[in-house]
């Protein structure tokens, strides 16, 4: 009988590459799936193409999506600059933060499961380092499954749909231990919010911070190449 | 005071421009959405920038979205023929339906709602004419207002956003009812799925059915430019 298929979104970085090592080990024949949103790290769309060949995915897709909708974000917007990391309150939310950028990445994933038969969508959703973003959560994540399995024709006709992110609860440390034991190369994995074009990292965003501290927590050598 | 402003979804078709109607209606700032997904009838762009534009709406943004993704409709799929008008079981999902098309009409929207301080979304999801598409019932806009209530900044921030359906349980008779009363034209708006360049209507497919019928029974004349 033929592996399930999945659905994995794949931004290229750290987390979303652990992602797909998680979905292949867990025996799903993966179509990834990476978003070119005007984002200004142009470097994670290589990457993550890299990645999907690396873990033997059954197809890669980049889609063009419209800039125009997410103003208002240090990604995307050229006139509001990527800070350097700061603790920041937990309550606040990042000026890193793009528009319903979840809920649209995911509603896209819905509309390739449903084309290709598969049941199920791996994302890189965690709440340790993202506690401010609002389309990580835990409860996002139960009312967006929630609503897919009322949104679908293959829903309609009795195929569940299951949203996983697998790292929701991990912490950075976790995610990368976990990745290293299913074979993922995080030197060519991009995270950083500001890497150059070949895809070398900052060292100092928010993304950059977590991960070089990930590495050190778990006491093994930082792979990242930086600028 | 500004009116607050509304992000609508409009497709250039009988049901949208209708809902356009109804939100400036309610005393809204429209901004119109419309998507350029690959479908086969052209002609419904260039009628939703003219409604727009008759119902005085703030701004109109016409999305590509990658077409690769809608596969298997007879909507985009060349392959697929859109059949001639039978009276459906009604729990058949028809041809014409578009994997996780609202979900991600809806989530477009959301991104712009927010990136603009709207709390308001409008589409023209209906029922009674569209039963077998499960992401037209209200079961199915429930839970995309929850879900979109825990995906946004906004939301987290306590502005809550709102997803109006208002013709969801209407038929055809009162829709057009409703519209005519509040100005609209129906001979600029292009619902049929055959449509050719110049918007004129085939008059055999679903679409034409209902909305013919509907003006039928409503016992006024058919404003439809049939080919």
């Amino acid at each position: 009988m033929a592996n399930p298929k999945a659905v994995v979104l794949l931004s290229g970085g750290l987390d979303s590459s652990t992602v797909l090592a998680i979905a292949k080990d867990q025996g799903f024949d993966c179509l990834t799936l990476s978003f070119d949103y005007g984002q200004k790290q142009r470097a994670e769309l290589d990457a993550s193409e890299k990645i999907s060949k690396a873990f033997g995915a059954i197809g890669h897709h980049l889609l063009a999506l419209d800039v125009t909708l997410f103003q208002h974000s240090a990604l995307t917007d050229t006139s509001i600059d990527v800070p350097d990391f700061a603790e920041n309150d937990q309550e606040e939310i990042p000026v890193t933060y793009v528009p319903a950028r979840n809920t649209i990445f995911l509603s896209m994933a819905l509309a390739m499961a449903e084309s290709v038969g598969a049941n199920d969508i791996f994302f890189g959703a965690n709440i340790v380092d993202y506690s401010g973003y609002p389309d990580c959560r835990p409860e996002y994540i139960e009312a967006y499954e929630k609503m897919a399995n009322l949104a679908t024709k293959a829903a309609a006709l009795g195929q569940k749909m299951h949203i996983h992110a697998p790292l929701v609860n991990l912490d950075k440390t976790a995610i990368i231990a976990r990745g290293l034991a299913l074979g993922v190369d995080y030197s060519q994995t991009v995270s950083c919010y500001r890497a150059d074009d070949q895809g070398r990292a900052c060292g100092y965003c928010d993304s950059c911070t977590f991960r070089k501290k990930g590495f050190a927590d778990l006491g093994v050598q930082d792979p990242t190449r930086y600028q």
